[in-house]
């Protein structure tokens, strides 16, 4: 075996895990929140941006809002999920450059002083962070149900602001039954890899 | 406890794994490469749509190609790396839709028939792949040393073609003795999490 990672955590994390459409009552609680956070936050970045900002949706008002703003058939599993997230790219992160990177501040003046230069990084960082928080949410013993099919923009002005851009909405709880389709197939290690 | 996944993985994954500068001479197998394409193959993206597609830079001549189009600080880990791998989107992602969708194949036309409709979102999957397999490479037992700090049209250029865009250069091996700097600071819960 190539691989170091046990087996139980390989299937936990990837093999055995799922994309899940439906979830039981049982509720997500703030401190397993915090304890995907605490464990994903470690991710890498460049430059340790750290992009990712997170809205938890927990008011029913708040969650009726939401729906409203995802494709019709995502309506239904966002209205039941026990909580629900919007994630998030925080264009302005540059902020927190000179705390997060103090070995080179001057990073945030020097490449990121330009919005354009920081929607790019912005983009692909906090997606590699909300990459890290589906499997954060999966160690948690959960599921997640992560989405693009909404109102981009609906989003962002109902919950968020001009220098946010929503990322992907995601649904977590613990799986009820039935709660995914048959896994899809995957590409081959031949039509993604190749070597020069 | 909150999660599920045990300590060591949790380590191994993210506590204690960093991004690596320098690397032992132990050669990274395609075996290996293989072991972690299986596993991570399984992290979710949106339709399933599996953009990411990976360049191992194993011949010493496309290596030298390669770091010619570095950033200064990155070309000497990128020349001495066991193996370095180039991760891109795959815009035209959509060819293979019909077989990774089976269920519903004309995803493929009713979503993704214009380019311009395929660049956000196979940026934005690829990139989650692309975080998969950074903590696939862990999984392995190694290290990855993930680099944007490159020209990027030079790389897509040189090694990919229109329809790849360059998403990031990763170094992988074994890490060395020092291989790191002091981990930098994270952001704390609640600059990041906000409920409503």
């Amino acid at each position: 075996m190539s691989l170091v990672l046990d087996p139980a955590a390989q299937d936990l994390l990837f093999r055995e895990a799922r994309t899940a459409n439906a979830f039981t009552d049982e509720p997500v609680t703030d401190e397993q929140v915090q304890a995907i956070y605490d464990l994903v936050k470690y991710g890498p970045t460049a430059f340790n941006q750290s992009p990712l900002r997170i809205t938890l949706v927990r008011s029913p008002e708040a969650r009726e809002r939401l729906v409203q703003h995802m494709s019709e058939g995502n309506q239904p599993k966002t209205a039941a999920a026990p909580l629900v997230a919007i994630l998030s790219a925080d264009i302005e992160f540059h902020d927190e450059l000179p705390y997060l990177l103090p070995h080179f501040p001057q990073a945030k003046d020097l490449f990121f002083a330009e919005r354009p230069s920081r929607e790019g990084p912005a983009v692909l960082n906090a997606a590699l962070q909300a990459a890290y928080f589906i499997v954060g949410v999966r160690a948690a013993g959960l599921a997640a149900g992560p989405m693009t099919g909404y109102d981009a923009a609906g989003i962002q002005k109902e919950f968020l602001d001009d220098d946010h851009l929503p990322l992907m909405v995601v649904n977590i709880g613990r799986p009820a039954e039935d709660a995914w389709f048959p896994r899809g197939p995957r590409l081959e290690f031949d039509q993604v890899v190749t070597t020069v």
